[in-house]
């Protein structure tokens, strides 16, 4: 039984609390929280401290807060020698305090509060200092996932821009398509199938072959005639951009 | 029973002949190719004509030829006052040849030869000049289709700007995605999971519910990191562009 704390009650403290609770092989001895409230309807209210000093011995820490503020709750953890990780995609390994030995235990997901994930799907990316905690964050993160992958901190960086790419900024086009649907009174619904199919194609095909379009054929006419649809400035450069880029592919 | 026959051979053709083969309530009369084996693997030969001659009477011909045949195809078929319809998303009913009652069936998908399509799942979108045309188009789409709309050229024209936001940049970011993956030597494999569930999001909640990510948060700080580890000026033009955007909306 491998004992797994976790510090912090936002969206990704909240996931891993639930995981890790369900989770075979896997102790959850206690989760931090400045505000019990928070967790409240996720675990025992005894097992939730608001004050570090009441962490008890556990064999890994998951750190899951803010960026910004990893470095100081790992400095203030009020222990050394123990195995602390952080949960940041875009963080090094070495942003954690040399009082610990420091891991990453990062899975690759957007997690928003309302949606319920199932998280034997999402990829969960590990790196420590040596073999022995690699084999320890292997085995908490192979109790909640099928996906467990090794990532040093600059593929890390790199896989995180990635992700920035295909969520945020696929995300983001999405609500474009939104909006000029509402400007011209079309249902964003008959876009859905398009969207699924769209994220479908490239589990089985390249995105390189998967792509089609005006852009990828070359067919000015019609990119002509989208432009001059566009009112939006914003919008507008974005169309241009992207196709200009897919015609550079 | 109403009849129809396909005039075209390329990829919306062929799914529209797999579709209305096995509907109910239509009757696939014949196919119009120039070249006929391209479409022996889905129908009797004895019912693809290779020259618009030998169509026969039917109820409604489709059009499903690329966008800049439409008018010239249209114009050639030998017979008047019939109901014509064109499948394409950037086009005006009015591309028609006005010997004939023009129509629009188009149905807003995704078509690769590659891959198999549910079409009950796929929305088509039609426009007719009268309400008994219309009421006919709407018989052979909801026979193919649960996914039923009245969408006039005007509305049709945006929706397909909208589509290429959500399809065809969509899968330009993947295939962005897919390329720091590959420099970086992480396997894409750990970004599908995400893909998926960042499509999955806007079934239910609106896309602006769903955007997340550092330029959501106002996080300078990851941004610059970003840009930093971004080497390609056309990667780093689309990350700063869409970051901009997301910041304004």
């Amino acid at each position: 039984m491998i004992k797994v704390s976790i510090i912090g009650s936002g969206n990704v403290a909240q996931h891993l609390i639930s995981a890790l609770s369900n989770a075979t092989g896997v102790e959850l001895v206690q989760a931090f929280s400045r505000k019990k409230e928070n967790l409240t309807h996720l675990m025992d209210a005894a097992q939730i401290v608001c004050d570090l000093k009441d962490l008890q011995p556990a064999d890994l820490y998951i750190i899951a807060v803010t960026d910004d503020a990893i470095s100081q709750v790992s400095a203030e953890l009020p222990f050394s020698g123990k195995l602390v990780a952080h949960t940041s995609g875009s963080l090094s390994i070495n942003i954690l305090d040399d009082q610990n030995r420091k891991a990453v235990f990062y899975p690759l997901q957007t997690f928003s509060k309302s949606k319920p994930v199932n998280f034997r799907e999402i990829p969960i990316c590990l790196e420590s200092e040596n073999d022995e905690d690699f084999e320890r964050l292997e085995n908490v993160a192979h109790a909640i996932s099928d996906k467990v992958f090794s990532i040093n901190s600059e593929q890390r960086r790199a896989m995180h821009v990635s992700a920035v790419f295909v969520n945020n900024f696929v995300n983001h086009l999405y609500k474009i398509g939104n909006d000029i649907c509402t400007e011209h009174q079309i249902p964003f619904e008959i876009l859905k199938p398009l969207i699924r199919e769209t994220a479908q194609k490239v589990m089985t095909l390249s995105p390189l072959e998967a792509q089609t379009g005006p852009a990828k054929r070359g067919d000015k006419k019609t990119i002509a005639a989208h432009l001059e649809l566009l009112t939006n400035a914003n919008q507008k450069n974005i169309y241009q951009l992207l196709t200009q880029s897919i015609q550079h592919e």
